[in-house]
């Protein structure tokens, strides 16, 4: 592979400062895992965490673990730990239900901040999730909205006074795209528009600033870059000066000024603890802290220097060694535009990627040809990138990928 | 004590047909426990399952477990085992959530389906949560609604033309009062109102017949008969006939017709799925799983028996030996209006329980004078009932619950 070799990729593991991190993930013997970005892997500090919960806390201690466990806390803990990695301060962000459900309960907020103005802008490389949820509300609450739908490309220019809140995805789930929080928020701003910023792809993967932002409201992922277990609880945002103005519709008792008084009458708590509903998911929140701990001990400008590199690295090799093949790079190339992953084009992108995780490199496909690679620089190599590459070649210059087996559709990619 | 000894119990004990189960829970070696109607205990087979799920599954197997461990799935799966506990349809129950946010959807697809009424009948005894979640949407909707509370005996009285849904839950989280499901849902369909129950302190500890009283919606919860954790999803029941009509205002992607097709425009999937929001708490609703799986190897009826039984002789004693210290009984007498558990007054009731606990017998105290006591079948014992009443009257007449360290108010008891 040109002047670069796998030796040289050797070397430069060898220097990552963030390698001694992947022994501390139970990663599968042979496999290269580049699907972090959809549901991250497993720490092993979260197998023993989980044992002990289950057998310690709720086995022995049960219904006193609430107190005891700190159980009651863990919304609050754990959305503290999550505030010092997306530039928030404490008492900021909590955990809690669904991202799907966060955003429903902050863009109701917003829209009530905003009087007067009736239109939900968002783009359609959104995430469909949080499309949704804006129809549903809009759809519950008579159409007194709009949601206006606009390429990513033209945000700014479609911020107008019609627009109530501003509502992206930072990055975009299949090509990677990164938005430019700070200006768009600032144009938001400008022109009296809120902003609700989802992180998903950006919670742990790259240093993001909402508070250096002035971002109003934002929710993210726990099971993607942070580790937290397949559909760990998501997170919500609500910065300080709307606290006391933002109202969750999901009036849950979690969220009650005394949740244990048991009053007949919603009283809202103070800050971002009115955003809980129900009773969280102690298990799966448990997990997900064990996630969030050990992100807090990198350090995230190293985490997005590797991801930089590991993505430019994959641009790099891609071109050099699959130009005959077919491949379109659907990733933006500057790297100060995009996430954690690259993406790649390819009308047989369905079983091309079959073909990859037949030999154990697992990256995904989103229709209709996108093949998507995504890297947590926690533990993905420089090899690894080299590797996936070379199997790619491999499979297309064999042909490999063109088996009836690779074209059967499952459910989940 | 009287006629009746302890040696009596323990032979009820030993001819008791569910006291096998008891072995398979991990309980705490000296522990009386009753407060399974607020923490179900710990099956022994979760520790293994959790194990399994997190080391194997999601460890190894990462996001290919989706399809290969049928995590996809698991939320109709175990919908439609609960579907078997609560006299339900396979498809007409799905796990997603929490029973706060349940009660949300249904109750907004509820008063779509009523149209040209307004109010939401509940009862004083309700559980505070599902109360506020009420007062959310009506407060969302621009108070088009109104929720009217009456006395819980009063309902059926209270059920007029302006009623558009009557909103209940089956056990009163206090005193244990059990509504007639079948007679209250009988009077608001001929009276033109639907109905919503809220199976917390049912499902798993009373047989429910939802379509023999031909209920059209109920959500429930995962983590206090059912055993599924601290936190566990919740459940929704949406009746077949209403599927088609019935729409959860929170389009969440997972209950969207084709989820991975990823497209801009929600579609409800067809049945209860539509039900769905986020993606699911796989280690949250893995745990529930196990805990049904169990309780469908038990006889529900005999459940009940025992249930029943366990009441009755709490009851019994209490009177015969508690006379002389102050309590009253908070529950109804008769075992037809009472769930499973009992519930005594005391003005110095949040000491007392402070003093059992401290002698290893978990009872819980709601405010401002209720001593609750729950019996769950699988893992309570008929001598259990007798030393929890020998421990009360030792505490009474020593004296041991006056100690200023009881009166320490924690925040969860």
């Amino acid at each position: 592979m040109a002047a670069l070799t796998r030796a040289d990729l050797e070397a430069r593991d060898a220097q990552d400062p963030l390698a001694p991190f992947r022994e501390r993930f139970d990663l599968p013997e042979g496999v290269i895992y580049l699907d972090g970005n959809s549901l991250g892997a497993l720490p092993k500090a979260t197998v023993e965490r989980i044992h002990a919960l289950v057998t310690r806390e709720w086995g022995q201690d049960l219904i006193r673990s609430w107190n005891l466990h700190g159980w009651i806390d863990l919304p609050q803990r754990v959305g503290d730990k999550i505030a010092r990695l997306i530039g928030a301060e404490p008492g900021e962000v909590i955990v809690c239900d669904s991202t799907s459900a966060n955003l429903f309960k902050v863009l109701a907020a917003a829209l009530r901040l905003c009087p007067g103005r009736h239109v939900i802008l968002s783009d359609t490389g959104n995430f469909p999730t949080d499309l949704y949820m804006a129809q549903g509300l809009v759809d519950l609450l008579s159409h007194q909205y709009e949601l206006r739908l606009v390429d990513e490309r033209d945000v700014l220019d479609a911020i107008d006074e019609d627009v109530a809140v501003v509502m992206l995805t930072q990055v975009n789930y299949r090509t990677g795209y990164l938005h430019d929080m700070a200006t768009i928020t600032r144009a938001a701003h400008e022109r009296g528009a809120l902003v609700i910023w989802d992180l998903a792809h950006s919670a742990g993967a790259l240093p993001v600033d909402l508070n250096g932002c002035h971002v109003d409201f934002a929710v993210g992922c726990g099971y993607k870059y942070l580790n937290g277990g397949p559909g760990a609880p998501a997170f919500v945002f609500v910065a300080r000066r709307w606290q006391e103005q933002a109202l969750s519709p999901l009036w849950g008792w979690m969220g009650h000024a005394e949740p244990f008084a048991l009053e007949l009458e919603y009283r809202p708590a103070d800050g971002v603890r009115r955003m809980l509903c129900g009773t969280p998911p102690i298990l799966s929140m448990a997990a997900l802290e064990v996630g969030v701990d050990m992100l807090l001990e990198a350090d995230i400008q190293a985490v997005r220097r590797k991801s930089v590199a590991l993505g430019q690295l994959f641009i790099q090799l891609a071109e050099q060694e699959l130009a005959p093949f077919g491949f379109e790079l659907a990733s933006p190339r500057d790297p100060e535009r995009r996430g954690s992953q690259v993406s790649l084009r390819h009308p047989e992108g369905y079983p091309i990627v079959q073909a990859l995780i037949s030999r154990g490199i697992i990256g995904d496909f989103r229709a209709p040809d996108i093949l998507r690679f995504g890297f947590a620089p926690l533990y993905v190599r420089y090899v690894d990138v080299w590797d996936t590459v070379a199997a790619l070649r491999n499979i297309m210059e064999t042909g490999a990928w063109d088996r009836p087996a690779f074209r059967v559709r499952g459910k989940v990619t």
